[in-house]
C-alpha cells in the first residue's frame, strides 16, 4: 500500500474540488489522506497550504495530489510553485468551458450564487418532509411523497431517504414492515393507494443481525433466525404486492439512491 | 439567457460526474438544463444517450456540454462519435493520475469498493446519532456529539446538521433557543459544559418571517416584530456565552457546513 495525501484547495467552500475525491477509489492499492482547506483566498493561506504539501511529501515519501479551484488568477499561480501533482479545476474544465460557451467564467465560488434559487429550497423542503416522514412517522402528506421506501427495521431506509432528499431534492418517505404486517400478509392500509411509488429494501440476513446486535445485542429481534424470518417474509411480502427493491448488503446510499431514482423514472434524473 | 443541456453520463451511479454540475454555476448567463443518465453500461444505451444529445442540441440551438464517467473505452469512444462538448473525467483525471501514481485505475465505478469501509459507516452512524439529537430532542449522549448548534427556531439548523453528518460523517447536534431562554437569559443549563463545540446559527428577520409564515401564517411566532425580538435577544445570548455564529441568510449549507468544521478545526476537515 502506497500513501498519498490528496489535498482540496478552494477559495470557496471545496465541495466541487471535494466531491472530485471518489475519483481517488479508481486506485484501491494507494492510500489517500485527504486533507481540505476551504477558505483559501489569501496569500498568507496560499503560504500555509504550501507548507503543508511539502510537510506531506516528507511523510508520504512521494508528493501530494492537489485537486484546486482558485478563481483568481496570481493566487493559482503562486500555489503552483511547490512540487505537487496539480489537478486545477479552472485550467481544465472551467476556463475551456467558457471558450465553449463564448462567456466568461465568474471567478468566485460558484456555489454562493444558488443559494436563494428554486432548487435549493426544494431540496430544504424535501429534508424537511423527508424527516417528517420517517420511519412511518405520520401518514399526513403521503401523497406528496415522491418515492415511499419499505423494508424491514434498519436496512438502510433513513440514511437512503435523507439522501434523496439533500442531493435530489426528492421528498422521500420512508415506511417500516412490522411484525402485524407480516402476520397480515400485505402492506399497511394506508399504502396501497400508493404502490406506484413504493419501492423496496432488503438485506442480507447476516448484516442485518450484526446491525441489530449493535442496539440490542442478545435480543429475539436482533437475532440471526429472526432476522431471516423477517427478510423472508417481508421479500414475500413485496413479491405479492409487486414492488421492486434493491439489496442494501453491499450497496452505498448513492448507489441505492441512483437505482430507486432510475427506476422511478424520476424527473430529478432529468431537471 | 442561453440555454444548453449537461448531460452526466456514467457507467455507474453518476455521483462524480454529477457533483461537477456545480461548475456549472460558473456561467450565470447560461441556463442549463441538467440531465443524468447512471448506469449507462451498454452499447443499446450509449445509442439512446447519443440520440437524447442530438435532440437537446435540436431543442437548445447548441450543443450540450457532456460530462462523463465511462471506464470501458469501446463506450467511451462510441459516445463520443456525436457532436457535443465533452468533458471525459477519465481522459482528463483519472487515466493521467494513473501515470503519476504509476498505477492502472479501476475501470468500473469507483464508489462501490469503498460501501463497506469505515468512513461509509462513520457516515451512517453520524445521521442515525443526529437524527436522534435532531431539535433538541434528547440530552443522552450531548458528550458524543462533535457539533452543536444553536439558534432560533426555523433558521436552518436541522438541513445544516443532516449535510454535516451526511457528507462528513460529523455527529451533529441541534437545540433551538426558546423563549424560556430568552427569559432566562442565559443558555439551557445542559448546554454549559459543551461550550467548546457549540457553533450558532442566525438569520435576517425578514427571511426568518417569510419562513414561518409558510408553515403558521398570520400567528405571533411567524410576525416579524416577533422574529426581531428573537433574533436580538438571541443573538445577545450567544454575545455574552462567547459563541462563534453564522449568518444562515444567504449561505446555503454547504457553506455553513464548510465554515463550522474551519472555525471547529474538526478533523473531517483533514481525514
Amino acid at each position: 500500500m502506497i500513501n498519498r495525501t490528496a489535498f482540496f484547495i478552494s477559495d470557496g467552500t471545496g465541495i466541487t474540488a471535494g466531491a472530485l475525491g471518489k475519483l481517488l477509489e479508481h486506485f484501491p492499492s494507494t492510500h489517500f489522506k485527504q486533507v481540505r482547506l476551504p477558505f483559501t483566498n489569501t496569500l498568507e493561506k496560499i503560504r500555509l497550504a504550501q507548507e503543508a504539501i511539502a510537510l506531506a511529501t516528507e511523510e508520504d515519501g512521494g508528493r501530494p495530489v492537489v485537486i484546486m479551484t482558485l478563481g483568481d488568477i496570481a493566487l493559482r499561480n503562486s500555489l503552483k510553485q511547490c512540487n505537487a501533482y496539480f489537478i486545477d479545476l479552472f485550467n481544465t474544465f472551467i476556463d475551456p468551458l467558457g471558450l465553449e460557451l463564448d462567456q466568461k467564467p465568474l471567478t468566485g465560488a460558484g456555489i454562493a450564487h444558488s443559494v436563494m434559487g428554486s432548487s435549493y429550497n426544494e431540496r430544504m423542503e424535501a429534508i424537511n418532509f423527508t424527516l417528517n416522514h420517517d420511519d412511518g412517522m405520520t401518514n399526513n402528506g403521503l401523497e406528496e411523497a415522491e418515492v415511499i421506501l419499505v423494508g424491514v427495521s434498519r436496512c438502510g431506509k433513513t440514511p437512503t431517504s435523507v439522501y434523496l432528499a439533500m442531493q435530489f431534492g426528492v421528498k422521500a418517505a420512508n415506511y417500516p414492515l412490522i411484525p402485524e404486517d407480516f402476520e397480515r400478509g400485505t402492506l399497511p392500509a394506508v399504502l396501497h393507494k400508493h404502490l406506484g411509488k413504493i419501492f423496496g429494501l432488503t438485506i442480507k440476513a447476516e448484516r442485518l443481525h450484526a446491525v441489530r446486535n449493535e442496539r440490542r445485542a442478545g435480543s429475539f429481534y436482533a437475532s440471526l433466525d429472526n432476522c431471516r424470518q423477517e427478510i423472508a417474509t417481508a421479500e414475500n411480502l413485496m413479491r405479492t404486492a409487486g414492488i421492486t427493491w434493491a439489496d442494501s448488503t453491499s450497496r452505498s446510499v448513492e448507489e441505492l439512491s441512483a437505482i430507486i431514482l432510475e427506476k422511478m423514472r424520476h424527473p430529478a434524473i432529468s431537471k
